[in-house]
């Protein structure tokens, strides 16, 4: 369903809606037959929440697709991630807490290694130290191009952020200058639309001084750039839902998605109880609550299996005081699977459970992905799970008399 | 699946394929833990179905959403309700069977109340009562714009319908007068592109008049309108299934709905006697055949969990009829929940069992929401049931070599 048709649905209603993300949150068994971490952790009040509701699993972006922090984000909210697309130089943006404006013009850069001749020979510096790269950045940091106002922020190893704050109004459609093989030079910045034109000037004299500034400093002694993007145009949340929404995370990833879509949003300490805290303080401002728990993904990359189970049991024990607080309909999921078996990212479903509202049998006790692959609620795409709470919470108006 | 591509599928085919629809069949327990009134219900001829073929849960329109009567049955029918989509004001036409012609613009009325200075205070009169509206409407049935003939019926409380037919060919692209708000006037009838000026035209001299002739009917001294709309141009339901079809039903909307796409349309008394022994006098002229139940959605609406049972019993004591007749593939459903506890449509996903034809492994042998949500044919979409039941009727040719 588009966002305009769910807008054109939504209503107030008396139930407030927490969605308690659990980063990371689908696993898979340590080994055959066994049991995932979430299976593994003691849940009594997730397996209760199950029970007096129901649960399913959840695609966030589509079947076989591995989702990143964004996209994954986005379709909790609502949001179908292939259509609203956030492009890589803005979620660079938003991973680092950046305060992109509208109309900024932000790409992700690499630092690279060139020869003589200008031909890439390493996309990546040779893996540059961190050290190293914070240093090429500092000098980066000081260029300043004719007709705009130019920031630059290491992000991580070779990575690093460039925004461009153009005087004239520019759109950010630019061809990437990373042509993703090593052997030729880097592409020259190209306009893809006349609207891009003054960005594109902007980036072509930034790269060209660039090139000058890093000369000496091998290996990075050059820059690509990959995925110009501005801030999107996108439907609100808080006009597409009608409510008020408030994201508590730790993390500037997830505040900058949430606020990217009209969001309120609050940074608080890295820890169950810190939410918990912020959402008790905040609640009556409030009718949407996005709690957002990072530490089941971190131990899933780190493929701590017996991390992963315990910030899962840490989480565990605070759902009273959250179901409490709200008192409304609580939609507990991640963004996406991170197994500790494949310290990465999956493309498995997310196993959810939804509470609160009228609702059917819930056909099992337990919150778990085997429990949820066979749960009353059924495999579902990610976005349609806040229309699923929204209209639990009586939200959404009938369709068509 | 698009209807250019199930046409493009369809085949004449030997099974015929009975659509017996329990209106708001999907239910809630009555206490936690309980059975729904489906449950309750002792349905062994809908069991023996179940188990001969399969069940499942289908979503009318979207999960969360709530589907109103119209979108509800399209969807059965084989038409996505959010491709295709019915006007307020033809939906309204169909709702009390006015006889609406091709080129007829219709439109739904309320009757409400303005201050002197044309400022609405009320959109619905005060909820003016049905004798007070009938009399208004009996004044505005009087006016005649030049250029189209004008017909009103009270519909129900303060609404009304209004159908423009213009001698000029006219478009029903014209925006509402009621803008959903009080304290400000309606807004003036305003064509939205330059087709629908003829309709525009009439509407503007109707709604002018109606003004005077209301003056002094106090509460409802003005009228609003909504949703303009007109008999929508889609792929006829015999074309695209290569099915003759016939519609069997008590009230009009339902018969309404199905002559939109083309069906043959009957209307019967409300009595499943009444269904049976129509389908049993026409069942050779057809090979399709839509039967329209009320009784469940009634109770529902009524709150009547006991009433709802005795009619899924009643239902129940017919299906033999009914399959021996038509002696092909049988789909039973309904086309949105209804449950007793909520006196209201609902969101919750409605149970089906189709049979006939090659199955798999019921899983189950009774008709349920919990026993259909773990159902051999899993949660569909309500569109996809036709097409799933066409197959089994050997009515769609391979797609692709």
């Amino acid at each position: 369903m588009d966002l305009s048709d769910i807008a054109a649905l939504a209503q107030p209603g008396d139930r407030k809606v927490l969605l308690l993300v659990l980063d990371g949150l689908g696993g898979l068994a340590a080994q055959p037959g066994g049991k995932t971490a979430l299976e593994t952790a003691r849940t009594p009040n997730l397996d209760a929440l199950v029970g007096l509701g129901g649960c399913g699993v959840q695609t966030p972006v589509a079947p076989g697709v591995t989702p990143g922090s964004g996209p994954g984000h986005l379709s909790l909210f609502g949001y179908d991630p292939l259509r609203y697309r956030i492009g890589r130089g803005v979620l660079s943006a938003l991973g680092i807490g950046f305060d992109l404006q509208p109309g900024d013009v932000a790409v992700r850069g690499n630092l690279c290694s060139v020869d003589p001749s200008g031909v890439v020979t390493d996309r990546r510096a040779g893996r540059i130290a961190a050290d190293a790269a914070r240093q090429a950045c500092d000098l980066l940091a000081e260029i300043q191009p004719s007709g705009a106002e130019a920031f630059v922020r290491h992000v991580k190893e070779h990575r690093f952020l460039l925004v461009l704050r153009t005087n004239a109004s520019s759109s950010a459609d630019i061809l990437d200058t990373d042509t993703g093989r090593t052997g030729v030079p880097p592409r020259p910045i190209t306009a893809r639309s006349q609207g891009a034109v003054p960005a594109a000037s902007a980036a072509r004299e930034w790269v060209e001084r660039a090139s000058f500034v890093l000369a000496d400093h091998k290996p990075a002694n050059m820059v690509l750039l990959r995925g110009f993007a501005s801030l999107p145009d996108w439907p609100r949340f808080p006009d597409v839902f009608q409510m008020r929404a408030l994201a508590i995370a730790a993390y500037p990833m997830y505040l900058g998605v949430a606020r990217l879509i009209g969001m309120e949003a609050v940074q608080v300490e890295d820890s169950p109880d810190a939410l918990a805290e912020e959402l008790e303080r905040r609640v009556d401002e409030h009718d949407f609550f996005f709690l957002h728990v990072k530490g089941t993904d971190k131990a899933g990359e780190d493929g701590d299996f017996e991390r992963k189970v315990s910030v899962i049991e840490d989480v565990d024990s605070i759902v009273p005081r959250l179901v409490d607080a709200v008192g409304g309909v609580t939609l507990v999921t991640g963004d996406h699977s991170t197994p500790a078996t494949m310290k990465a990212h999956s493309w498995h479903p997310v196993p959810f459970l939804l509470s609160g509202g009228p609702a059917r049998e819930a056909l099992t006790t337990s919150f778990g992905e085997s429990e949820c692959a066979r749960g009353s609620l059924g495999h579902v795409n990610g976005w349609d799970l806040l229309p699923m709470a929204a209209a639990r919470a009586g939200r959404l108006a009938k369709y068509g008399a």
